[in-house]
């Protein structure tokens, strides 16, 4: 059952102005709290702290964990002492986490001040990790189990303590000094052939873990690799310190997926909807590469100055600019998003540019040839230009689709291999140098053969 | 414990040449089987059948899943009919027909001639589903219950049926027309206060679902919104007939981004990682988009042939004509993409679009106030020219940067109207089209101001 949001949120801002609190009541938590939160994003802002109170306590919780960062601000700021601590604590610590991150310091504080001490103390190691590692993005809430448990022991550990894990369904077993020792799944247990074993004999030892200061990508992409509900993270010592879940993972992969898209169309990322981000804030996103790469013109510029007069006697050439740098920026485009997504999903490594330089030499030779022969029909057909023009514009075509894939192959990996990020080398960049190199080849060529 | 691929390769090359097979299959299965299979991808392609004979049989199955199309394509030849029957038996529906899909008609036949008559009807309903539909991505392995099942018949139904489900913790209860009627996790009766309550009783009858022919893309993203470990697929009369399970929808999420990001560098996707593909299929993929691209041009071209001569009478024009190209491309990629992504991951709806328009207007003027300003220093100061020409420049800078954010923001969004994929109008065509109507704007500005 998926809610119409526009419609729901009318629904509930009609029911606020009959004040039919109990068809309100109803008629919210009967949704998903996904979609409980879009509609309380989307009512009147000074509703949202009426509607929410309405709400059945819990459930409230599990919306309040979906809705908008301002509209989460809007309702902190609204609660009381005691309605605040209601919902801190029903959140999931990842999640109080996530949520204090967008806080100003002031409301973290009262937030804090509202945890339990286990929690504070789970919240404040989870915030003491590097930004993006797996400890920052880890959740402390799992099933720990020891090697001797018997199944009913395990299923009766499950039973007290299970409502508040982010997930019952894989346990992890330590030793005495909390060291992570093997991985039992409640599947495992519930199909094992003999039900009277301990957690020690059916456990996988061979463990897939990640160490708190991994990556938080590499972290979800390991889950997605091998197909976990939740990866374990371990400190220094292999000790056990929290897992990533894999609906988590999801969310690191798109956002992961929308910054590097960001990336590669010259934006600085952000982490908000595009809806939610002021007129200023979008500007200082975007402005300093337009800047950067405007000046970086500069070298064309100065490579058309140089030619001036020779253009000038033979005008006929300047049309065919504009054709030579999009093809070259295009061509040079192509590729390096290729190899910047293929980087990204670990289907290229950096040991393979070899390979990629001899692919991309011979699709270049390839996709020159097509381009030249292409538009020297076209050219003589409706451009109406001399042949040596035409022949002069189609070499510097083929020339430049060679240039823009081999710079466009070789940037990203190369960037890499420096430990930037590849996304930076994508289109925009690679337009810029295309450009320049496929000017100075024009009219090396154009001055070869037909001497301007 | 991840394994280093390349090494891995080279110790089984070893072991093979001294003939041990006993540490051969202990290294190997040792190994997670997602990593196992890519070691047995990289190890020479006429050792593969020796290596998987040797390794556990169902351990075997799980690395055949994980392995390369064409090297699953080697072993099914090599593959006795006894063979043959093993792997296809171990394998979840869902991942034999992604198997199929990849293979030759006579491959087909084979494998389907060695399912067991439910497994080939459960394969041929699947293959039936059009392409990309949840129909066609589910699988039909879950878990059914009754709604009058007390939770120890559930338990013993996971017991006796639990190893071959693709998951056995969300069960779907259904009545005796198939038709399903609740959701019930393992979790909810694991931790559920009354250990004697039915099915019925405790499951959550606000139930989300998709219908069999539902975009994939739809179904996995609405796995990631409401944090699902599966969603279940129902036929028109919402009999239940398929579940689509969280891993798969990384997978489809994955590989959507990957299609997405394609598309914006004008390339035609291909499922295939870069280095599988060949020379040829890769210039089929990237040249009719750059044909394309180029044959358009010819409006910029045209353009360029009508000022010829009073380009050439004003040579200092020319110098210019990338530089304002390339930012008014920038410009425009910055918004195209920005708004595809925001529509493919539903934070912008087609209702936007004045809002849209609104603010990028707004952010169009700031940019090109900033970028005019900028550039009418550095022309003063770098490029040396006079001041009217300065002038006509960075006038026509600013107004390609507001035509280039407004359609960067208006195609994309008329695209998806208009039923088209949005992310076709990304960086390369708004460049084209941004290109033609700066020139004319250039050409404008600069008859009016210096009457060229």
């Amino acid at each position: 059952m998926i809610t119409d949001i526009k419609k729901s949120a009318e629904e509930i801002e009609n029911l606020l102005e009959e004040k039919d609190y109990r068809t309100l009541r109803s008629t919210i938590s009967d949704m998903d709290p996904a979609d409980a939160a879009e509609v309380l994003d989307s009512v009147e802002e000074e509703h949202i702290p009426l509607v929410f109170r309405i709400l059945p306590k819990e459930f409230a919780s599990e919306c309040f964990v979906e809705m908008d960062s301002d509209h989460q601000m809007t309702l902190i700021t609204a609660f009381s002492d005691a309605e605040l601590n209601e919902v801190i604590d029903n959140l999931f610590v990842d999640d109080t986490v996530d949520l204090l991150d967008e806080m100003p310091a002031n409301v973290v504080k009262r937030v804090l001040s509202h945890a339990t001490p286990e929690k504070r103390a789970a919240i404040n190691q989870i915030l003491a990790y590097p930004k993006n590692s797996a400890g920052a993005f880890m959740t402390t809430e799992f099933v720990e189990l020891k090697a001797n448990m018997t199944f009913d022991q395990v299923f009766k550990k499950i039973r007290r303590t299970g409502v508040d894990k982010e997930t019952i369904y894989t346990c992890y077993v330590t030793d005495d000094f909390r060291k992570l020792i093997g991985v039992i799944t409640v599947k495992d247990i519930m199909t094992a052939q003999n039900e009277e074993a301990t957690v020690g004999e059916l456990m996988e030892t061979q463990i897939i873990s990640v160490n708190t200061t991994e990556d938080q990508e590499i972290a979800a992409k390991m889950l997605s690799k091998y197909d976990l509900l939740a990866l374990p993270v371990v400190d220094n010592e292999n000790r056990l310190v929290g897992i990533v879940t894999y609906d988590d993972a999801m969310d690191i992969i798109e956002s992961e997926d929308t910054e590097d898209i960001e990336i590669m169309a010259a934006i600085t990322p952000t982490d908000k909807p595009y809806l939610k981000v002021g007129i200023f804030e979008t500007w200082k996103k975007r402005i300093p590469w337009l800047l950067l790469l405007m000046v970086s013109a500069t070298v064309t510029s100065k490579i058309l100055q140089h030619f001036e007069h020779a253009l000038a006697a033979q005008a006929a050439l300047i049309a065919f600019i504009p054709m030579l740098m999009d093809t070259g920026g295009n061509a040079g485009g192509q590729v390096s998003v290729t190899i910047i997504r293929g980087l990204s999903l670990g289907e290229i490594s950096l040991g393979d540019i070899l390979r990629i330089l001899w692919k991309e030499f011979r699709v270049a030779i390839l996709c020159g040839i097509t381009l030249a022969s292409a538009n020297f029909v076209k050219m003589m057909l409706i451009d109406n230009v001399n042949i040596m023009t035409a022949i002069v514009v189609c070499l510097t075509v083929a020339a430049a689709v060679i240039i823009a894939k081999l710079i466009g192959c070789t940037l990203p990996i190369l960037a890499k291999r420096i430990g930037l990020d590849p996304a930076v080398m994508a289109s925009p960049f690679i337009t810029t140098i295309v450009d320049a190199l496929s000017l100075m080849v024009y009219f090396a060529i154009a001055s070869t053969l037909i001497g301007i």
